[in-house]
């Protein structure tokens, strides 16, 4: 087993991989950006290293200055958790070659499925099912209104190379088709130096359903039950909740050997989250897997019981899964809600500041509050503005949702403005409490009806302290 | 269902029970002294009714103020919690009499198990083993000498109104029976108004197993898997865990059909824990009953994933149990460390203050703290040192243990002293790593021990945020 890991991020994933670590008695180092100093994940760390500037391309994404960090403590293994390096080939592939273990998959596997063409080619051959669209890149416009003719409009003209919508246009009709390409490649060709561009049809009415899966490298796989993200603004989720209503016992088993025929045919190592669209007929469409932890692991691991990041370490580090797809059981519904610090009164604006006054919901049964912040503690302006996770574990979804209502309710954050009274208003949506949503549900319908209805600074107070 | 319940407790295991009605659509009326106006159980629930002044007999045990104050906001059942009235029997016929439903066993049921030497005789006649001694009462010396002679020396002369220690004298030899009856008699009458005494033999080298049931008005039982109290100082648990080490399957089914005859003999209604002693040997004896939920039942919820507070709600309701024995299915290992406010180095003195910086580590899996203590509240000295628990659940007992103790580290408790640091040392004594103790094992070898190597003030910092 590893004697030393260096988590490379920072944040609520950082103190919950650390705590892990402690748990299997492996020493852990953190990173942390001159920002960062007196963050969470830092105090929690056995050893911790400054990286650079707040800003995170000169700390969290300076492959450099953590590699330089991971060898000046000697780590044994590297931890990317998600966002900034965690899908970042490169660096997956710099760190293995100075001898360091990547708790990930290969950088190959990272590059492939990074490469959101070469992607959907791979999972076409294996057999898992892929959205309708270009087989590989589209040459020209032409070959694209052939495509189009076949699928029907609207189309998406999608950058190969892509991700977060740069260089991706809708495209409605035929006449437009010449104006999008041009636009597209430019955008694709600026974003990631890259102009290669593939087609996939519109999907409309669809629910964001994804699959954790976890592989080890004597082929051992499991996977876990299904995760619904429908509720999403901006691609960014919101809340996520595991199992899907809808999805049967049978789906469920279909998606675990569909996603097994994925993971196969590349040799996939380690935890991985495959993405699908499920369309109002039932019908699952790959869309792209993450290399990675997800941010919304924990309602899996408290479905099924299983510590995920534990199990990345003992796969990293050779060990055989020590599990098998009959132990794993899961048990009543868990449902999560992303804390962000932000004002959805004023367009979503991050905020940020001192923190005061933190009250959060400890104890009970089947609650969880995953956080990297603390009283007293600074939000920055240069990060992600998701600064805890909270989550309700019950016997059913009804019973679930009012245990997570009751958290939010009294979850108090002083000095900054969060989205906790947006959650809590969502959470008691008659729609999502039906389960009748869909991923453009919130921004077609709920946020336009809530933002008619809502006071500013409609926060509340929950618990004052 | 009830539609608003009041709550006849403080601290902890009133919010614990406040959270449980709100998740439930139960409106929560909390009940507080004049020192505790400013606790987390008076923010959480719906209402909040000052009793009296800071001491316990002028506010969390007067009755009248209690009922009072349920009648006053209209509230259709009492939850007691446990301590002060939880175990009162004229309490529960008071407040039955005006109507109120009581969140517990039947008044009767509650003076039956009430009085030690009728609890026990009970249990005999149900065909439950009791520890060797008397039947019933013993009304003089000579009767006293004669079940000595049958069961051996040592024996215990214990009050039967009893409890607390309150009129318990130790027997070694039969020439100092006659002085020591006559104390115990003369302390019992002073502490209760009652001379009764009965006779037991002193068990030594055994363990505290209990055993938490729940059983309806229909006469549905379930059992939940024992519970190993047995580190304890001066009858206070301080480590709880489930399940026992040592305690088989079949054991374990054997005592959850001993705990069925003894509840099924008195008709007990709602949850209930039976205490037995287990010898050397194996052997289990009856000890006493608490009519009430009991400190350490997390560690049995989490096993088991049931929240055990909304069960008694359901059933004092009127509900039929909505579960059967094969429903309660025991998953991995949990353990709780009870946070105390005092100083162990200083011969467990209270401390109280102002509580500054508090950390407790939210988040993870299978990790859960019950407080109800808060930052800048005000530890007071009118009420139990107990401030909040700690409890971790894992895959078996190793895990659990070593995530109990990664709780624990992270734990900062500023502007008091506690435990925290004693709570740490007893969770790595390689005895307790071993499972290897008895209920004596702290005050005769841990504690010796520890007061011999450990340093003044060596609570330590936690995290210091």
């Amino acid at each position: 087993m590893f004697k030393k890991v260096l988590v490379a991020n920072r944040g609520e994933i950082a103190v919950r991989i650390i705590r892990t670590l402690r748990e299997m008695g492996i020493q852990s180092v953190a990173v942390y950006s001159t920002a960062d100093k007196d963050s969470l994940h830092v105090k929690l760390a056995d050893e911790a290293v400054a990286i650079g500037g707040p800003r995170a391309q000169d700390s969290y994404l300076d492959m450099n200055n953590i590699l330089s960090a991971a060898l000046l403590t000697g780590a044994d293994a590297i931890h990317p958790g998600y966002g900034f390096l965690s899908e970042n080939e490169m660096f997956a592939e710099m760190v293995t070659a100075v001898g360091i273990k990547w708790i990930g998959p290969s950088a190959d596997v990272i590059a492939l499925m990074g490469n959101k063409a070469q992607a959907r080619e791979a999972m076409r051959k294996a057999g898992v099912p892929v959205i309708p669209g270009s087989e590989g890149f589209v040459r020209d416009v032409k070959a694209v209104e052939q495509i189009a003719d076949k699928i029907g409009y609207p189309i998406l003209l999608k950058a190969a190379a892509g991700g977060g919508g740069k260089g991706m246009r809708f495209v409605y009709h035929a006449d437009e088709l010449q104006t999008q390409f041009t636009d597209a490649q430019h955008e694709a060709r600026a974003a990631f130096g890259d102009d290669h561009l593939y087609v996939e049809k519109v999907m409309t009415d669809v629910r964001h359903i994804e699959m954790q899966i976890m592989r080890d490298q004597f082929g051992h796989y499991v996977y876990f039950p299904e995760r619904n993200c429908s509720l999403q603004r901006k691609n960014q989720k919101l809340i996520e909740e595991t199992p899907a209503v809808g999805v049967s016992e049978e789906q469920r088993a279909d998606l675990g050997a569909i996603a097994k025929l994925a993971v196969e045919s590349i040799d996939y190592e380690n935890t991985g989250t495959i993405e699908f669209l499920e369309d109002a007929q039932g019908n699952f469409y790959f869309m792209e897997m993450n290399t990675r932890i997800q941010v919304e692991h924990p309602v899996t691991e408290m479905l099924v019981n299983v510590d995920l990041v534990r199990l990345q370490v003992l796969v990293a580090a050779g060990e055989a899964l020590p599990m098998e797809q009959a132990d794993i059981h899961m048990q009543g519904h868990v449902i999560e809600a992303r804390i962000n610090a932000e004002v959805p009164e004023k367009g979503f604006l991050p905020s940020t500041g001192l923190i005061s006054d933190l009250f959060w919901p400890n104890g009970g049964l089947g609650a969880r509050i995953d956080t990297g912040i603390y009283n007293q503690d600074r939000v920055q302006p240069y990060y992600d503005a998701m600064i805890g996770k909270v989550i309700a574990k019950d016997d059913d979804r009804t019973l679930a949702l009012q245990k997570l209502r009751r958290l939010l309710s009294e979850v108090h954050i002083g000095g900054i403005q969060t989205n906790r009274a947006f959650q809590l208003d969502l959470l008691s949506d008659a729609h999502f409490v039906s389960g009748d949503f869909n991923t453009t549900y919130i921004e077609d319908y709920f946020l336009p009806a809530w933002q008619e209805t809502v006071k500013e600074d409609s926060n509340g107070s929950g618990t004052s302290i």
